[in-house]
């Protein structure tokens, strides 16, 4: 993760002091187990917790010689402990805390990400429910289709973000496992008792199957939803990148007083916090390559995935938690224009309409070929010369003939709205409701 | 998907005349649920089933034409009927038909992946359980750890595929969802109710936001899932590839009679389906970046995903289904040397035992830290010489003074496998279970 | 490749006759010059020649029963032949012939892209020309920025494309290599003046080491510039897409006669063909990661790499060649609405001129950041207001002062055309010139 | 970059000071151009470069005000200047110095990594020439094929590692361009003659036509070549975790003295480094997806490249410079256990002259099928039996027949290593030659 999108609390979460503490917190739980199992004297928790000190500079240090950071970090801990030492460790191998430890972290990130989640499904909804009814051109190839509201272009991130937040907690169990089975997880040296009850202090289940680690598919898994979660953002971005264009302007991003939106043209307000989030999401989706190729890992294990574990896991529950919190800003102080909104709809003269009178034709008898024939011809037409939609229609003998009387009420907006309460009615309870 | 891997039925699935007769499906669903609902006469769905022709080549022929895959269609299908025609596609855009046909097209495929799933599972939980006792070393880094079994090691292959047959699952519903929404997913010219009732006859659920398309979150979920599926049989012929070197042996995937591995080489016989699963895995994961890719459509939809998804589900659906089958050929067929397994462990006398002797020796009352370097002197020792780990600890004094009369257990493979039952009860009930 | 974009002559030559004529081919290479060296008799290539037959069902018959297709290759090929049979194939490993020979069909399909690029590079200047003095809004963020012409954005578009077809002439002496080395690449049995001589009449280079096959290194560079030619259509076709929507309307990417946009909506012509092409970039370099992931084969040689390869190789030059080819046709046929392109330059009533005020301002002798604050806030006005900007500035004692007389040739766009025609002298050569 | 891995000089390199000092660098450079063309008054370059004062934490400070770093930058620089300040960032758009100074980081980045691999090629050379006779068995499928040297093994790294390095001098020049052009690229405020001046200062050429921006192509390009590079250490890494696993144990990655392997098992000595490697060139080749991503930016730029380049130049060069740095360490501190490569070779007791007796047998007038057959035959049992493969020969009759007597010839390791030299002249003038 960089400093310039680092945001608390995921930033200290990934630091080496919390890294360390987590360790510890594992090798403790473990220590715990087996006093309370009964295969250690009593009060050997009690010392070792008292008596544990992480110092980094110092874990640094002896890593330096040893190469091996666990073992750094195990020597650093106990070498101003008394005998209680050897309880320390005593059993595990190093995945055993790392493995477990990384859980801890997956699911603390996961717990703000789904937290971030929620809030910015809140005000999703309020600003969904009050564009209930603005009319908006919806659009399909970029090109003017037929009217919808803005509140259901809201509501569609609505729902897929609500899915998203239940990827998020399904993933967030699958996650929440953790491995106290030794070197090659068939508990040759530890039970499955201390370990199931070690990681139950920790809020953890264990992995029924592990190698020398909890297997990778859970975190690639993981991966992949975050990546997806991301997309969701990505959309609603593209889309207010799509509307802030000049010559649509629908909507503009927040633009702060005193900012500036270029060195040399002093017009100009761009979507950067959009176009930001937009390129982010590119980020997230890299890492789901690496995350899957991290599961095949050599028999029992081999360490292949490490170093791209240390990359990975900072950037992407970083990189997301800003993504969601800049997202919740960007949706709580979008600028609606609505005006502009309905004048756009307007555009093409009446174009829009013109599936409305090609049914409209076929309901009074024309067949649906001859319908879209003579519809396409007058629409054509019009995009060439920019003419009045409706009034060309008129020019035809055949449209006059069949519906006339009834041009008027087919060009009405009022018909596109009809079914919007109840596509709203869906969430009534929140986004599980619409699933 | 190429033809070379093609297999049946997930071949027939994606032909153009399955595609067309699932369209048809969609049409007449839509039909059937107009008239339930009384709003077209009674009968029209009857007439438009017997008349509805699908010829594929006349389709294409209009497609030339028209440029448009589905009022190709609906012209081929409808171009010989009388008047009910008029109720053929009624209300509905392109994509209600395409997207939820899509959708039933996708839900097939998972249901055949499924059922491979399962099968694939039957036969490594027999694997697992005839090598439930049998010895193998484990190996962590490539490097030997210590002794496990290769019970336990199939066990882990399957747990991770029952972890990703519920993974399967819970995906296959989230893309059993369909729209008849309209063209910017409004119901203007369609309703919620006609929608629920025909998507009902499909067995599907409507999408609670849709906009002119389903969104594309559930389909790059889908890719997701089914990448990690692929993972996990790599993980097993990867697995494999490593057991069957010639320095190893331990396994040899089924290799037939008439068989030959080489032009050149008579003597060669090599894990070539574990490698072409291996391949295909990497096929696999790369669809999932244009899967998430295609999330971010312009607006209410642009058709940029439409190329990717022609390549992209066909190749998922149908390299999967491949790897399954033939992931389970191979499981069903592996040909196991538990004597050269018993061997190997034994390669390096003795030194796997080192963390035993190691921890035996702290139990004794030996700091960790002097235990390990005491052990570590011994073991790296015997790396060089190729000496006999134990003989070489028992010239040691300290060693001899603590544990004489223990070495013999601290050696014995048996310690290993306390656990190993209680792992396996894990599954009692099939995978689930073992979550 | 699928059926549906699959073009000639791109198609034939991934075709199994063809494929197994290439390897035909590399194996009387090797004899002919095995006889040119005097190693056999003269006459046997003739012989070989004449009598080699090529019959695609049969070599799949055999290879069913040998799982080996070069081995069923060798087997259908040699079956009627007399004794001459002992020749062929004579101290070769399989991937002597099939690597050479894929190296043979990645030449020609350079060469085919090679050709449709320039075909491409022609029609892009052509455009280029022909609006080189086209006023067009420039846009960064999607916002209005300043003025240029929209000359310059496609000589932008045919500079990258220039570099293209510099990189795809690099890669494509790269990948014209092959290896007659025998089974671990170290000549063996055959000797490397028989491999310089075969490759020469083959017009391939070898390969300076082998393993058992080329490395995959070339590969994964040619996939990658084949990537980098697809980005650069994407870019095009993008920029197309984003020109047509409905409120810019600048460009049109041709709709034929007959063709229909919606079956819904008989207004809509929708850039299809720019969204089919932008979809396929997401295809081709999605291809790269397993491409980059072949190059670490295991020692000598493994063959996880040719499942990726059967699709991939297709695939990516299939989709490219077809990518061309459209581009060039959509460039082509493009029409560009130039009245339109003037309009939108003064959608925003001046403000685009923002920087051109600014910086007279400085020349004029005021300060650099009073006069961005003086200009940003009459354009921040303007732009809620909707007021004409030089209306605006003009009610300002300041501008008034400095620069009234001058505010009309500020106004004035021939100043951003100043070097449009130095710009267009760097290609006067061809894209060359312009790097 | 993580601080874990990150190396000087590169991690420098991308710090902010040194980020802000190209900046002022490119400023001054437009400055000196001015000057040196009459545009401004002599002395204004000085003045400024005497002025111009870099204070990271004040530039930081006004960003948070402006949110825009250029416009940061520009204040900070300039407000303790006098009037010379009025000819900084005079006619420049922020983008003319962003884009300008990442072309100066990447040219520098990017001649740290090719003296980087320059390095690893000599070290390369020696182990190949240190070891150019030493036998070793060849695998094909990790099964044993046929004896070569490991001589020739490294060479073939050193040859990837050469066309890498060809590949990375290209995609150097392709880099090295700048653009002083303005918000759209089109000179309205500059003139080429400063661009190609100023540009000629910093040792960069003029791209031929931008946009507000540099294309991408050429960053996407860059990129792609950097993961080729690590894709090639990540052969190298991989072939020696193969050949370090305990049943080969043919070469070893140092071990220092005082490190452990493992927390747990005081016997391992794993080749960490080696998979740390391996797991890095997974992150390097994610990175290419989103470098091509950013080729198609909106109209003439949008931002949306900008966060994911934050995030991947400072990780695709830190991580990739580590890779060389540490692979040379690696090459050169490779412990190689020649007798161990001996024996392996007579691990199959024989097989592998399979293909040497079937020739000969094909020499002495068998048919090629017959004699593949007969060959395959004994082999098949041999390796069942574990029985010697000659003596298993001797045994049957037609063999004796027809080549009793040469059977010792064709048992001899000599003959592989005939044309050794050969393909090591290939590269006596350095890996330029061996193209």
């Amino acid at each position: 993760m960089i400093e310039r999108y680092a945001l608390e609390p995921m930033k200290s979460l990934w630091g080496l002091k919390a890294q360390y503490e987590r360790w510890l917190k594992v090798e403790l739980a473990v220590v715990k187990a087996y006093e309370e199992l009964g295969r250690i004297p009593k009060g050997i928790h009690k010392r070792l917790a008292e008596n544990a000190r992480i110092d980094v500079d110092r874990i640094l240090e002896i890593e330096k010689e040893v190469d091996h950071d666990v073992i750094a970090f195990i020597k650093a801990v106990t070498e101003k402990m008394g005998d209680e030492a050897r309880y320390f460790h005593y059993g595990l191998t190093s995945s055993d805390v790392v493995d477990t430890a990384l859980s801890l972290a997956l699911v603390e990130a996961c717990d703000i990400l789904i937290d971030d989640l929620e809030k910015l499904l809140l005000v999703l909804m309020n600003l969904a429910e009050e564009h209930r009814y603005t009319p908006i051109i919806g659009r399909t190839h970029g090109v003017h289709a037929e009217p919808t509201t803005f509140g259901l272009k809201v509501l569609s991130w609505y729902a897929e973000m609500g899915r998203n937040l239940e990827r998020l907690k399904a993933v967030r169990e699958e996650i929440a496992v953790g491995k106290i089975s030794g070197a090659v997880g068939n508990y040759a040296n530890v039970d499955p008792e201390v370990e199931e009850l070690a990681l139950s202090y920790l809020g953890l289940k264990p992995t029924p199957v592990s190698t020398q680690v909890v297997n990778r598919d859970a975190h690639a898994y993981f991966v992949g939803v975050l990546a997806l979660v991301a997309a969701g953002i990505e959309r609603m971005a593209q889309e207010i990148r799509h509307l802030q264009r000049t010559e649509v302007l629908e909507v503009e991003e927040p633009f702060r007083k005193g900012q500036r939106g270029s060195s040399a043209m002093p017009h100009k307000k761009n979507p950067i916090l959009c176009e930001r989030l937009t390129g982010m999401s590119r980020i997230m989706r890299a890492h789901v390559i690496p995350a899957i190729e991290n599961i095949s890992l050599w028999h029992e294990r081999d360490i292949s995935h490490s170093s791209v574990e240390r990359f990975m896991f900072p950037d992407v529950t970083g990189v997301l938690h800003y993504m969601l919190v800049k997202g919740k800003y960007l949706v709580e102080n979008l600028k609606v224009n609505s005006e502009r909104m309905r004048e756009n709809i307007y555009l093409t003269r009446g174009l829009v309409f013109s599936q409305r009178v090609m049914l409209k034709l076929v309901e009074k008898g024309m067949s649906r070929e001859e319908a879209y024939k003579l519809v396409q011809k007058h629409a054509l037409e019009c995009w060439e010369s920019g003419r009045d939609f409706k009034e060309s229609l008129l020019t035809d003998e055949k449209v006059r003939e069949k519906l006339k009387s009834e041009l008027d009420e087919v060009f009405n907006l009022s018909q596109y709205f009809r079914h919007v309460d109840t596509i709203f009615a869906r969430f009534q309870g929140g986004c599980e409701d619409g699933r």
